[in-house]
């Protein structure tokens, strides 16, 4: 089975992610790329490290231009991706990397986003309880944010298995990838290198809810999250440190049961040996996600931590990942665990 | 007045910020310089950073070298510090960068050091309540790590004013000078660069019994503190998270209040303007602390976030101020607010 | 005597870095701060390493804000300064960070700047030939560019003595703030971090020119540079590789002679002893060029390297350095040679 | 076809890349990997970025371990391999990484190396003249350094065409992983963040006379090269930045049709278009090579410049290339143009 894909949205990192990895997918053929305010330029100056795709022109994003494909990638702003959608039909499998339709309380979408709500898709997220079978055979995929992937593969192994009080405090280091291809002052690399700060503190941050909505959902009562995110002098990469408190009478060996439990068999998230702790470097370009755990006794905290790329895993990996379990594919075709390090 | 300082440890990255700092301090002249494996060599090609002092030769580090200085900074590794003031007398100024004095409780620093406890000295962060009339007319100060520096300005205004529980939780991210100037590979350029980790997570780190006692006095009862330090893509700088729940009824206005307080009239530490966030760019190289903090209403957390420059306030710039304090001198003698930004 | 200095630009990079300096200067007072877009805002939020000068506003670049002062600084876009300065009046000191007054041939500005030549100033490098001279008493500075300092300082020596061939080399690697902080896609952190790239290559570098007249005035004969300038993932500093064909019998003593006869009492040159090569990071912030050479007796060619910061000694400690010549007042007044490393 | 591959130093940097691309190799089965000081440890902690063999433990580098495969790569130290190669008889194919087989010239070798030269390998650079007939059906390959592809590939077109004057001089920046993962006190993160620096200045470096042999065969005259290394704040990439001078006559149409010519049909060497110039983030983990040149008519030269990643098409990926071909497999199996950016 060869499918046809389409990127809307090529000239952003998000889009040339996409890119980078259905270009070597065995059953994908790439189709329509289509930009914005790059409509009409050759792909090979926006994205100059995809040279099999260097002379593909750009063109703008409209139903026309999308139609005609199995698959359709979005990786537009917010709040761009539910009018597309709604254009496609019912038998295109539309794989948004958007917030649009990650969350299912219109009220949390309109805290925090400011807009009306547009619905809610099944949640691409394989790794977390039920995560596989609401992927099978859709037609409509909402890719998770790149913090709450992190977050929420540290974390939901505890809340799954009842180890962990419905209170979790996060801090995250995001590469600035993360950030966007907009140029914006505070982006420059004369400003970020040699800098760590933080933003979005105090609850502000729009990945918030999504957390909340996954660590409940796996804790079966509502957890809230207190989060941090803050920006790191890298391109690409998220460190989550993520702990809650340990429910009474909690040991170190449950919770590292309930780890082994929950990651076991999963291809693309690996519980590193004890004593080993996660980087980012080692999850470089791929789809992996690297989680250790520990529990503070002295604390009584279990601390979680986790690694991933954030446009791989983060966003374009899992986008992909979600694609072949929708489209009944192996559902590594065309991914790879391994990093590129140093 | 002139002082005569001497260096024990010059060759180290805490022992040449205390000579990027002494040169320019007007009432300080420098003395000996001392090193272990480095001793014989001229200072120029182990710190090219500081002309002034390239054709000085470091000796070795003995009573007899270091005898004869009103003040001696000592930058040596753990446990070394002791028995070398032992030597020097009580006349003279002896201010220890090392660990060796920071902490008042012998069973913490035999569980975290592993070796006998050697006392405790004055602790030389001015800005914690009381904390400079124990350094007014001392010999002997104990600077602060680096962490505990950072952590415990952030929270301190916080648990004195009796805003928070005594739980709190930090994710600290560190530049790699933070770990010295041994080579080891984890500390490579090629594995660092582009890469954040975890290490000494679970309350392991030896800087976290240094943050409870700061904070648990702050408090007025026991605070414990789930630390995780975390190592960033950069020479310098480290940025606190801090968090810990409020108590019941405190409020937004309550926070700005006690952290205003605090810090109003401190000549280092900046609370940050409401929507402004600390950056360790704009102290890289100074003696500055940025401060913000945020009640997360949501969360019910107070956040508490610092930037410091692990190696000017956090080490030798904290020593400074403390010595111009001990000495009688203008607090900020020598020392500035100014970072090297960008 | 107190100088009452204004400074044009001063939300922009050089600007800040000029502000960072003129604090620490004892004989100025500063006053006006000027910004465009900037202009209404305060400097705290524009300039947040600048804390003593954090509530100050912006005011618009207007004669009647800058007039009054003893000194202004320009820090503008290339092509605003003739106009802001013939408005000032004779008897202001200008200096002038930008191109408009550096080259004498109207010919080679026309050429590289594409607009009308304003005329040229006494250029303030003071190490090259007479360069002192020109400035003392003067009313007027251009400041050189980054790279041409560089460069100059790196192979004037080899050209005054007559030992190098006319045809000079020269690749020089600069961090990303020699760009500016006018945010533009190709200076995200996330695109230059990780990444080292060339631009205007062939000749095409606006500080071709500036070069080829440094060094053919050294020279007494027309020199020509092939320049090559690549940006490095840093934010500051420069690395200039320099040569050029050794005449014949030129000996490696020959060359070391140059040199040290060349740079022997300059207080911000320094040749640096046989072996060790200048790094950017020993002169981070400070005002100070390294500068090492060798003979290459295979290939016989001179190389001849220099580390600067370019924001220091490449723009605003270079305009300090000037201005205190053309004061009168001692010519490191304010400066350093001191780097913030590592 | 399936061969079975052994790694001898699969610890180090060059050994991880040789096996992140030889796990995705189709035709290779990944057999003994050796270490010195870390044999009997895992892989998962000495190389975290390759999960597939996280459990593989090294072992010694001996004959025993060694035989018994179809080809032993061999990342060892300068020095080592000839005595190992010697008793993997005849029928193995043996890549070395290292230099010692690399050099024609034994009086070059004994003049760089210091020591007697262990002989000549056919030269696993395909795409230089006669480069691809060299390799095929050969039983041992001497990989080329990493400096001397990116130089040789940047000028042998000018050279094949007879286009530029045989003295070529070239500046590079390398990342640090090129110095290799023994920890050095220079190549600590600390130590290269921020930081341009030269070493092996005035002709020292080894790669010298490599370069020199690989163009001046493409030239059929004795091309000298002036060569200035350069490490860069990166952990990865070369960027070469060649020049010589244009033979009188030659036109900015002729050195295009010559590179056009010599690169038309490589699968890994990208001459880009006009006005675009390379970058090393680029070609981040790929095995492709980006090239550039223009006429520089004022100063009469001839600029040629190349990005590579230095473990990839600089020594792994040009490695398995070369094995490819050597074993009559397509040369691009399990190698891609395609890089990891932002």
């Amino acid at each position: 089975m060869t499918v046809r894909a389409a990127v809307a949205g090529a000239s952003g990192y998000a889009g040339g992610e996409l890119l980078r990895l259905l270009i070597g997918h065995p059953e994908v053929e790439i189709g329509a790329l289509t930009g914005n305010a790059n409509a009409g330029q050759p792909l090979g100056g926006l994205q100059p490290h995809l040279p099999p795709l260097a002379d593909r022109v750009l063109e703008p994003t409209t139903t026309e231009v999308l139609r005609g494909h199995d698959v359709v990638f979005l990786a537009l702003p917010h709040g761009q991706s539910a009018a597309v959608a709604r254009e496609l039909g019912p038998d295109v499998l539309v794989v948004d990397c958007g917030a649009d339709f990650r969350l299912r309380s219109a009220g949390d979408w309109e805290r925090f986003y400011g807009s009306p709500h547009a619905g809610t898709w099944p949640y691409g997220l394989p790794e977390l309880p039920g995560g596989r079978e609401r992927l099978r055979s859709t037609k409509r995929i909402a890719v998770p944010g790149c913090y709450p992937t992190a977050v929420s593969l540290a974390l939901f192994p505890a809340y799954a298995a009842g180890l962990a009080e419905p209170e979790a405090v996060v801090v995250a280091a995001s590469g600035t990838s993360g950030a966007g291809k907009a140029a914006k002052p505070h982006l420059l690399g004369s400003e970020v290198m040699g800098s760590m700060s933080p933003y979005g503190v105090g609850g502000e941050h729009r990945h918030t809810p999504e957390m909340m909505q996954n660590l409940s959902a796996a804790a079966g009562e509502p957890v809230s999250v207190s989060f941090t995110p803050t920006l790191a002098p890298m391109p690409r990469g998220i460190l989550a440190t993520c702990s809650a408190k340990a429910k009474p009478g909690t040991t170190a060996d449950d919770v590292r049961a309930a780890y082994e439990k929950a990651l076991h068999d999963e291809p693309f998230v690996r519980l590193l040996p004890e004593g080993q702790w996660p980087a980012t470097a080692a999850v470089y370009g791929s789809n992996a996600a690297q989680i250790q755990v520990a529990l503070d006794t002295s604390a009584g905290r279990i601390i979680a931590i986790s690694a991933i790329d954030n446009l791989t895993k983060g966003t374009a990996g899992g986008a992909v990942q979600s694609m072949n379990i929708a489209l009944g594919l192996p559902e590594d075709l065309g991914l790879s665990t391994i990093g590129v390090a140093p």
